[in-house]
């Protein structure tokens, strides 16, 4: 029972202390470590795993779309980096220089990429000549690096995992149809996938991509009432075709600039994950990302016919669904402590008086309900409480950021739910960005989005009074 | 029929300039762009869905044999480079370094993974503890760049991708057994997805990799009769881990060290592909990696009934089979080149006439046969040509190999083959160095390998006289 409870107790509690709730469950869960490499994370198998399902589900929503995958240079010459305005005075303070190559100092600077708009630019207006090119559907998955002064895995990390789609169109609609679609298949995905419930809207201007016309972006509220920007979709008109020359020749003969948008989500959804569905028991993942689905726990395995059946039950299984069975020689009590912190969504319970009866125990990890079933209905019942699941992680989540949505008609009232009860602050903003700076300043709270699904909360301003039209969903975020 | 010819005739002949036709392959058949980063390659959505096909082939072959996933942080702080003596020496000559990250200074520069031996080795420092912690058994999918002057799309650049497979084992025979059993693994896999039949062997001292102990190899002879090094596996002993301190508790209670393996292929493979299936119309792919594995092609599409019958095909194909309908505007002859520049397998013609006879036309790119098959049996038939490709292709190989390796018992022999039938040349050697060097010297021809399969050529060491037991693969390579 020691071993046991060491791995129990090694987690903060969540109400106690959230931030290091967090970092234990990401340790204790095996899904990073630490390197000498300031900022940057180690992916274990476990946490690398959750991205392979990701990234395969996402890939096959982006190819429904049309999209193809295409490989860019990891470095970006100081000159190309240096040709859009906006987008070089947004990455240039926080991107790393290659100065040398071997021992040889290079004539110009190479940046690793924070993002790789610069390079898609320069391959475009060299591929693309005419209408019949168009439109250019990429996507990229890679790493990019960003300078960031303080870190934290999956939220903020020098490097980090993600995919940029980059795309070219004949007409601003196309690129705006293109923006919104992107957007749509981000937050259909995160909702269906991550069971993980977001909130669509526009960036203000000064939370825009840099170089972009408008930034969309998808808001997940986290368990501790704070905002994570889970993904973000850009529209750039055509700024970076002016910038970049990339022209083509209409179906009218007349040679007219594309028009483009970007679109990426990134590791930062594992943080997502981590943070709207686990519990101070540790991770709880969504069915259709856990790497195990299923955990067979045997109980008193030295018993004849217990690890026979077991083998049994998991071949059965693993027909339709990831299936582990733990026979190793740990107690069933620190086999379930370790199944409950990796975030197992099921785990079937097998003894030998269960074996008896031609029963198993399933059990669910989101809310431990413990269901007794026939052996011979096994697998057609872990597949509906695996469906279950996934549909209770999201109704929980959904449930979640309801009551943690508010209404603020003035400053007052803003910051007495802020500090009391933070979440998402809906409230009227008259598009000042002085007034956006002083909620800011007030209330360490920033404009998240303006939704597409407006409330008329008010006539006024929250901050300045004067007649405002526009509803912005404000909270702290990550 | 002008816009055809183009085409055509922008690829150079093979015989004419090997290393011509080679480039203009590589650019016709739209797998790479070069950009401004000098050494650096655009992947296109061609070539990176072969290399998708490939790295999921052969991803499911390192998972069925234990293998997991993860991911490191691409930087390697110089201080953990240096750790291991031969490993840096091998290296730091050819990294790019990173010196800056935004403003500010770094205290120590980065270098950019040339391969993560390093990073690995620091991750199971910390990692392993007791033999219950063993074997790890990781591999990795990323980009790796090393500082090269001359460079060739996929052959040799700055940047490439790979996998990189890291292990830590408990003894040296598992270490072993490991190595060798991922050096069969490539080889089956180059032999039964790629087509391409591998000379198994290892490395001479001189040719090993930097800090291992044995490095093992497979060597692919080209269509110039020029050698290709396809993927090495490397037994390390336990000199990482000694270096690294990376020790674990037996189950006899003793502190012991680690015994490690690395293994990885690269987008070189695609550079494989290319030059032994490759013809003078362009690429020639196995159907196992071919994006487009069909192209159907309507004759004579404006006439009634054809585009409804080619689409009706095309349902039926696509079942199991990766199958694209060119119906644009382009001439049928444009087409079909393009269908063989791309080296597409297989292509289906369907013309007024031959829906009339219920018939269509398959045609095989790799010996241009054509086969009559009604269309009620075309998914069977098209299903059967598919494997005579994937297997003719292979044999094909094969054949070329067999009469490119060449016997030499002296040097002058040595000397006209390499210059007037260029190929393998198995011949004897004592195990000096210095006949290496001279023979590298005097023929430009390098040691491949020597085989696990052994001729007795003769009793001398074909440089000094001296008596020789090894047979060894030598030639001029890429």
């Amino acid at each position: 029972m020691g071993k046991d409870k060491k791995l129990v107790e090694a987690i903060t509690s969540m109400a106690v202390d959230f931030p290091q709730w967090y970092t234990d469950v990401v340790k204790k869960a095996e899904l990073i470590d630490y390197s000498s490499v300031r900022g940057c994370m180690i992916i274990k198998p476990y946490g690398y795993g959750i991205w392979e399902l990701l990234q395969k589900q996402l890939d096959q929503r982006f190819k429904d779309t049309g999209h193809e995958n295409v490989y860019m240079p990891m470095f970006i010459p100081e000159s190309l980096l240096q040709k859009e305005k906006d987008h070089v005075e947004g990455f240039a303070p926080e991107v790393a220089w290659v100065t040398h190559g071997g021992d040889e100092k290079l004539n110009e600077r190479l940046c690793v990429r924070p993002t790789s708009e610069t390079l898609f630019c320069e391959h475009y207006a060299n591929d693309i000549e005419s209408y019949r090119d168009l439109p250019k559907l990429y996507n990229q998955w890679c790493s990019v690096v960003r300078w960031e002064k303080t870190t934290r895995p999956f939220l903020r990390s020098l490097e980090f995992l993600w995919q940029e789609g980059h795309t070219a169109h004949a007409s601003e609609e196309e690129a705006q149809e293109e923006t919104l679609r992107m957007l749509n298949v981000y937050a259909d995905f995160c909702e269906e996938v991550l069971a993980i419930p977001m909130i669509k809207g526009q960036k203000t201007e000064s939370e825009k991509f840099a170089g972009a016309k408008a930034t969309y972006t998808i808001e997940s509220l986290m368990h501790d009432g704070k905002a994570l920007q889970s993904g973000t979709s850009h529209n750039f008109g055509d700024g970076f075709a002016k910038a970049f020359g990339i022209q083509f020749t209409d179906k009218d003969n007349k040679l007219k600039y594309v028009h483009q948008t970007s679109w990426g989500v990134s590791t930062r959804l594992l943080g997502a994950i981590i943070m709207v569905h686990g519990d101070d028991n540790g991770l709880v993942l969504p069915p259709a990302i856990a790497p195990t689905q299923v955990a067979i726990i045997p109980i008193a395995q030295h018993k004849e016919g217990v690890l026979d059946k077991a083998n049994e039950i998991k071949a059965l299984l693993s027909q339709n669904i990831r299936v582990k069975l733990d026979d190793s020689d740990k107690s069933s009590g620190w086999k379930f402590s370790e199944q409950e912190m990796k975030g197992i969504p099921v785990r079937v319970e097998l003894g030998p008086k269960d074996i008896e009866k031609n029963q198993g125990v399933i059990v669910r990890r989101d809310n431990r309900e413990k269901i007794f079933v026939s052996l011979d209905d096994i697998e057609t019942k872990v597949q509906e409480v695996l469906e279950a699941v996934q549909k209770g992680l999201l109704e929980k989540a959904k449930a979640h950021k309801d009551e943690n949505t508010f209404v603020a008609t003035n400053m007052e009232e803003f910051e007495k739910i802020i500090t009391t009860t933070p979440g998402f602050i809906k409230a009227m903003w008259c598009g000042d960005e002085a007034c956006e700076e002083t909620i800011k300043e007030k209330t360490k709270a920033t404009a998240r989005c303006i939704p597409f699904e407006q409330e008329k909360i008010s006539d006024t301003c929250i901050c300045c009074g004067k007649p405002a039209d526009q509803m912005v969903y404000f909270a702290r975020a990550y």
